[in-house]
């Protein structure tokens, strides 16, 4: 079978079990997911020994030691998936719940029901991990998912896949409602994106490069996740002490996440007050600071070594450094904050710290990312900090789905009309 | 100018300028709405030459009468499109508003703040009041728009288009929040939907053959309305003439619009009983009955004139007739009806007749279209029924909007954060 009819085949069976997972009670797909979880434990032998399998392959391919760690599936990962998709069992579902409805003039009552997507494309890499949480969180929301990791993890994302199989049946849903793609020809991918009788939305988890070239290539709608430059802007009423805790914790609480900060904004009527002691907790735990030349005389001044300063150029105000580097640039105050931000961010997420309430809210109204924060680290971006139970992703659109999605952002809403035999006038 | 620099001249400026929009106030907003409405009222005579010019042309090129009628606007058009500003300046702004919060065990306060999109594109046929109407609710949501209508209402639209900037104008908001695209080259469109640099959504209003060209060619979202191929299920426990008032509505009150019904499906067990009357009432409206063999032979026996009648074949049940016709198909139950119609409708609007309750609920929650309806016409599926004072369209997409697309439907929700002072462990 030619790539093309495969992924047509999976496509269409996705389709027809969709049908069936919209429709199945909260009750069965909570019954599939504990099924999982108990087989994932039952079977954490052949799990360890289809990603042994997977494991030597990319060593004999040098893959590099990074790569290696991710697709890693420890004794405790493999407990950590049982739990994932336990919790999601544990979560509200989301199905079904009818809101806003209102009594027209007409008599007829409107309001708005969540329901299902439909069949959603999960695209990722290396971590086998995600086959398990995705699964889970497409089923929980009633989609079908077709999920195709990366060519790395085969022997280990099969290995999961039967048990989420074997959950499915034992609720009785159909084992086509959540299909792993058993090829790895990177064709699979160019055919996936481009189904939209079959797929409904696509959700890449990856490099840039990858989102990039699906969002280029899809002919379905993408609910992207591309990069995360955070900004933490330090105000003229800035309570120092939270602007040294806010600034520590967003750049250096970890320096490869996506709600890490990048930039930092200080204004320039604080900036001769505040920065030194911020240059100084920074240079302490080794950031490199790139830094305007009007920040670059206060850094210095306050004796932050030469080895740690690096004037900063353009480019460095867009970039995601995913590494010890912040770039620092004093600013006129907050239009000038906000103008920068608008201008250089990747809509991920920013914070003010202020004391004042109008600049707060100014800030809050004018930034335009997905999320903004008030006197708090950009670290809390995330699915869990937010309350959504879980996270198939953080979204950098404005369509649909923005910041961090959870199950609600796997579901959509449509209209419901009670009547009594009403007829339009 | 060649059209490729001329368009992103437009995108650029309306990016620049839908950071203002987007951060005006109500206020500013509402007096630009009041006075473009003056506008139109002052410069009527000015508005009713522009678009005699239009139909003149028209005429010499011969175009059709349906499109002539579109493109016509008379002085009462002219009335209600300032009637129309007015109205959009009434409704509450969306813009700003904080909904959803809820405290997290961190301490940091999280919720949703509503936003507008950024830059809208709204591609148009031949009705120049689409012109006002969309400035209308695109400003209101605060983003900038780039509209561009039919070659045919030209003129008009470039007068309409004087009344939008020097309303915008008089309330000190930028002209190019509101650009209307002053070249007829065809080409520009193509430009419009591939700037996702510059715009962020596109709304394309107009036939099927439109929708479907630009939703293929667009390298930006497109809220899209394709066919209105909706459904009445007449069930076993339908009340008659509850079932007889809701066809007839549904039907015949009027052939053109996308909420007509187009199929009836009717439950086997009533048929004999109830398919008579309804028949009898659509023949005596002069509707053509395009029935499967089993309602056709009740038809006939109820004396429905064979001139009238036709037998259905396949494609029947997946046509907008947009005409005095209906497919009419008996079902062996409510999981045929719903089957039918997830497989042949175009999810758009669909109603069941029915006193059982527990049908009735199975139906609102399995059938997958952008509205769903229990004893109620589909005809209520509008915007303006529906209670959201005005509509930009009805979109058939299940991402981002569903249904009938007011001022909601052109924002998104960025999260916001309260903290102080909080960082994350």
């Amino acid at each position: 079978m030619d790539i093309k009819t495969y992924m047509q085949s999976v496509g269409r069976q996705a389709r027809a079990a969709s049908r069936a997972v919209a429709a199945a009670s909260t009750d069965a797909k909570n019954k599939a997911l504990l099924a999982m979880a108990a087989e994932i434990r039952t079977r954490q032998a052949a799990l360890s020994a289809a990603n042994q399998r997977d494991l030597e392959e990319a060593r004999a391919n040098g893959l590099e030691p990074a790569m290696i760690d991710r697709l890693t599936l420890s004794e405790k990962g493999i407990e950590s998936m049982a739990l994932g998709l336990e919790q999601v069992a544990a979560l509200p579902d989301p199905v079904g719940e009818m809101t806003d409805l209102k009594r027209r003039p007409s008599g007829i009552s409107v309001g708005k029901m969540r329901v299902p997507l439909g069949v959603i494309g999960i695209i990722y890499e290396a971590r086998p991990n995600v086959t398990a949480d995705a699964a889970a969180l497409c089923l929980k929301s009633g989609n079908a998912a077709i999920l195709r990791g990366g060519k790395e993890a085969l022997h280990s994302n099969q290995a999961i896949a039967e048990c989420v199989r074997a959950g499915l049946a034992a609720a009785g849903l159909p084992e086509a409602a959540i299909q792993v793609v058993d090829t790895t020809d990177r064709a699979a991918v160019g055919e996936l994106i481009t189904m939209p009788q079959f797929v409904d939305v696509i959700v890449p988890r990856g490099g840039k490069g990858l989102i990039e070239r699906i969002s280029r290539e899809a002919r379905v709608p993408v609910i992207k996740h591309l990069d995360g430059n955070c900004h933490v802007y330090v105000d003229e009423f800035a309570d120092p002490a939270k602007a040294l805790a806010i600034v520590e914790n967003s750049k250096t609480q970890r320096y490869g996440t996506c709600n890490t900060t990048e930039s930092l904004l200080v204004d320039a009527a604080i900036a001769p007050a505040q920065l030194p002691a911020i240059g100084i907790m920074l240079a302490g735990k080794d950031v490199e600071l790139r830094a305007c030349p009007a920040s670059l005389a206060i850094l210095r001044t306050a004796g932050v070594a030469d080895a740690q300063l690096k004037e900063a150029v353009e480019s460095d105000w867009s970039e995601e450094f995913l590494a010890p580097i912040i770039a620092i640039k004093i600013v006129a105050g907050l239009d000038e904050a906000i103008e920068h931000i608008n201008t250089y961010s990747s809509q991920h997420t920013e914070a003010i710290v202020t004391e004042n309430y109008t600049r707060a809210m100014r800030f809050l109204r004018e930034v335009d990312s997905a999320s903004v924060m008030i006197n708090a680290s950009t670290r809390f971006a995330d699915g869990f900090e937010y309350g959504l139970g879980a996270e198939i992703g953080i979204s950098t659109d404005k369509i649909h789905a923005r910041g961090p999605v959870g199950l609600e952002g796997l579901t959509s809403q449509k209209w419901i009309v009670f009547g009594d035999g009403q007829v339009r006038s």
